[in-house]
């Protein structure tokens, strides 16, 4: 098994979002001072170009531009997870070797979605395909079956590809299915990772026994997170339940705005713009920008989603 | 709002089989010895005729006898759920109007949906229209959107449904989304009920804040979720996680079988033989029961399932 | 085989209306009057209690009232077939007794779609055990794959259901797919039947080799049909699809004001008010009603839907 | 309007394959015979790099070679449509640039699936983000719902596109809905082209009132279907629907082998080898292969599929 530089992912993993200029093209210049802020709010590693950072939107040299922009700007503090899937495998093993190249922590893919593979053997047989690539990287599974539509376990897929693919690390997984994803924390044991993908319920996947979340909220609201992971770590379920709460309330606030666009135009909210969505993504208009701020004050958002100290003793006092 | 005779629920309510002779026909005679072991096995509650008493495949003469072998075999030592839902909202009217009259202790009620409701508004427009029919008693809408293919948020139904049906009680919430489920519960407040409904993931139901559950392992491996409670009301999520895997275990065991099928043939392993299963659930040939026997064997099923105090201290021992 | 009484079916079934009063309960005295007007626009046949007739939506007695009501009015003047689906094959099996034993021409039951049969095999003795109720008549299959959820093949299905039920009589075939439609009428050669149950693509069916046709729109706009079958017949297929076009461009129109009570509506405009729809269908308001009838006015519905000799005048006229 | 350079299209358009060599690396080399085979069979286009070519498993710069080898091949004597569509707009937009550089005839594109566009607004942006990069050539829109998952309305985007993208020529219909692709053809008119895009039901296409088809089939079994166009032609509509149950008795046969992979697998079996598939597809094995080219030989495949002036003969004297 291929051992990781960064050691054991704990704690929250921002599934970054990809700078756009207004008129759609990259703006890697952004990257740098967005990275600096979540060292500083604490985050412990980054999902590139995932569904959050649109890769799949970008070309194949856009996506190259992108990584080394994040791999430098980490310069090492923390760890930078590539997603490289594509619809097509031969572009996703470039990319995977190109992340090796510049000096990526890791590589993950999600699966061709337009052809489905048939069968488990074959997701294997296609991940095994894109992990090749960067043979000295740690490789991990992207499952997110709403947006790929593969029904396929990820458990059979973790028992098989623990024996075809020499650098698999894990799975990222984005799915409903607590059991599932109990399943795999339990075949993974100490040698694998299964990161939780979903925010609004993080405390689900801590419960199953995860230590790991790989999530786009924990760009603009680390603090609702961190709160989740120190109450849980002390066994105050009520406490950590009030902040999955809030988390909630965010995630329903602002999904009916189109819930990727939504998630920029809170971004630049909090002082961190990086750009509109590309399309088919539609970003927001202006008056949907300004409801969907006002709509955040109504709920505390500015006052509760990143000053994290702060906001644990008022709330702890208003408890 | 109604005030249920039997107070508040928690722990574990059975989704009750209905007992068949082997031509199908129902066998109420066998519905008294199934009570007296669940309410021996510390059961709280029944919820009878939903899909685990397959009550849609009877006819309604059927689901009303059906209904009175077990509130007579309760005797009102714990509580009886009717569920009444039907394709024809009339005929679910009567059933609830009956379900009164015999003197049981809740109704509830599946969507139609071979005619899905447009909206919110419909659905709970549909509902209002069954709980009406057994007005004394409360009523619990029942969510469980695999089956029904209804994506309406059960949130928007619980705000709209207090406002408009008097009798509400509850929502009996069978869905993976743990969002939603604390989002009700937060609603629900000390007014309403909200059960949890997926078994292998009670602890996140419980972790969420639920304190009630229906489901249809707990007719049969019933130790394994009151060993999850209480491990869960003392803090040792360790403990719980331990006996959820268990559940897990024996779900992945036994849904290959056919997961409806293979429960009724447990049933029967478990010495409550209730029969076969009705067309169009296709019962398991000899051979697959078996082989269901078998491998029920080999994950230790029949040590840790029911005798809940000497499987906890043997489980504590190993562990 | 079984011989029907009426003979080889040719032409329009209309998928008949169930009349309710206001209030919902079923009022069976407007049967009489629509029969004689869909009997005097040259309907060949009947089919009742089917989506558009509601009937899962009616108690069984409700179904067995509605049923004799036809029955009686049709007076042997054109078949009748009933439709007896339901969740329960217990009640479907019933239901089809009482339609032989009230002098019903023929049977025909959906799937239930609650528990969907697991297999070809499994749905083919769901159907076996409601055709058994009525052994002396014909059974059709329903098939109707947007309604019930069930992908398995209509293909498959008649060629086991040939070998297993004895009274099997064919399908009606509720689909967009074309091929396997054809490879039914393939099968069904002289000695079965399977009846095209899209009215706006019966052109479709009709070149695939078929003869007969259930729809609803035949209930309001016969004289579109009757002639497409006359243009098709005569080899004037330019003529066909004109006609085709505007039962088209009809469905476009109501469909958007929810299809089924739009066209409970449309009969009300036509001078047959079978009342409103049934809950979980939401009947039209009085604006919807207005709006939908303004907008078929602007079509020239009112004009080419029913006076069939007038209306072919005019075209072939303006042609 | 763009004026394109072939006039019309009448007939069949090849779905053409991409050729493999055996490691899944492009294969050029293959296409001109290929090509050279398809016009001797009497194909009036080809559509290149769509889903039978697998255009989406290439990488952007394989995608170029390609279709620079299937424009040098036609040569001119027929034309080719290049099939763009991508996750990223940008990248489709770039090899729509390419195909009009090179010299192809028009463009296509499927929409991103990924992340599908929210609305017929969305749909028509980005399509016309990517026209906007062969403004020169005519653009087809690639609908696909089965593959795309897209429920939008295709009539709604004519309707849209034909104001916002000056160079739209119009679509590529692969949907079952037929009612949809005559009310496109009719908005359509003389001004637009609406190609079908299923084999199985190319009458259906054709008596709504298509004149030309897009299909994989066309490139093995080419004979099949000039005889239904000709049949249809005259008015024989028996002898269309003859050739078209063997089209569709075809299709059933290799479609259990996994429709893609099988079909490569026909074309070696002719003696058009163009290679293997790629992953996420799976190639046949030796096992399957042998045993789909036994199936197709005992339907007689190998006798009507190809030498078209014999078996309509052969069928007109067995008629």
């Amino acid at each position: 098994m291929i051992q990781p530089s960064y050691g054991r992912l704990r704690g929250l993993v921002a599934a970054a979002f990809t700078p756009f200029h207004a008129d759609g093209a990259i703006d890697n210049a952004r990257v740098s001072p967005m990275v600096d802020d979540l060292i500083e709010q604490q985050i412990h590693g980054l999902y590139i170009l995932g569904s959050t950072g649109e890769g799949i939107s970008l070309t194949s040299q856009e996506r190259q531009i992108i990584a080394e922009a994040f791999v430098t700007a980490a310069a090492g503090r923390i760890p930078v997870i590539v997603q490289v899937g594509s619809e097509s495998l031969f572009a996703a093993k470039e990319l995977a070797r190109h992340a090796q190249q510049i000096g990526a922590d890791a590589v993950s893919a999600v699966s061709p979605v337009y052809f489905k593979p048939d069968s488990v053997e074959t997701l294997v047989d296609s991940m095994a395909q894109i992990a090749a690539g960067a043979p000295d990287l740690p490789f991990y599974y992207y499952h997110i079956p709403a947006a790929t539509g593969l029904t396929l376990s990820p458990l059979a897929f973790l028992q098989r590809a623990i024996e075809r693919i020499p650098n698999l690390r894990g799975i990222k997984f984005t799915s409903l299915s607590v059991q599932d994803y109990q399943a795999c924390l339990e075949l993974a044991g100490d040698d694998y990772e299964v990161m939780w993908g979903l925010d609004e319920t993080l405390l689900s996947g801590l419960t199953a026994g995860g230590t790991a979340a790989v999530g786009s909220t924990y760009n603009f609201a680390p603090a609702v997170y961190h709160n989740i992971f120190r109450a849980f770590d002390v066994g105050n379920l009520e406490e950590a339940r009030l902040w999955q709460s809030r988390s909630q309330q965010l995630v329903r606030t602002f999904v009916p705005f189109g819930p990727r666009a939504a998630q920029k135009a809170i971004m630049a909210m909090i002082g961190q713009d990086c750009g509109p969505s590309r399309l088919p993504i539609r970003s927001l208009t202006s008056e949907a920008f300004t409801q969907l701020r006002h709509e955040l004050e109504e709920i505390g958002f500015f006052h509760w989603a990143r000053s994290s100290d702060e906001s644990v003793a008022a709330n702890s006092a208003s408890a």
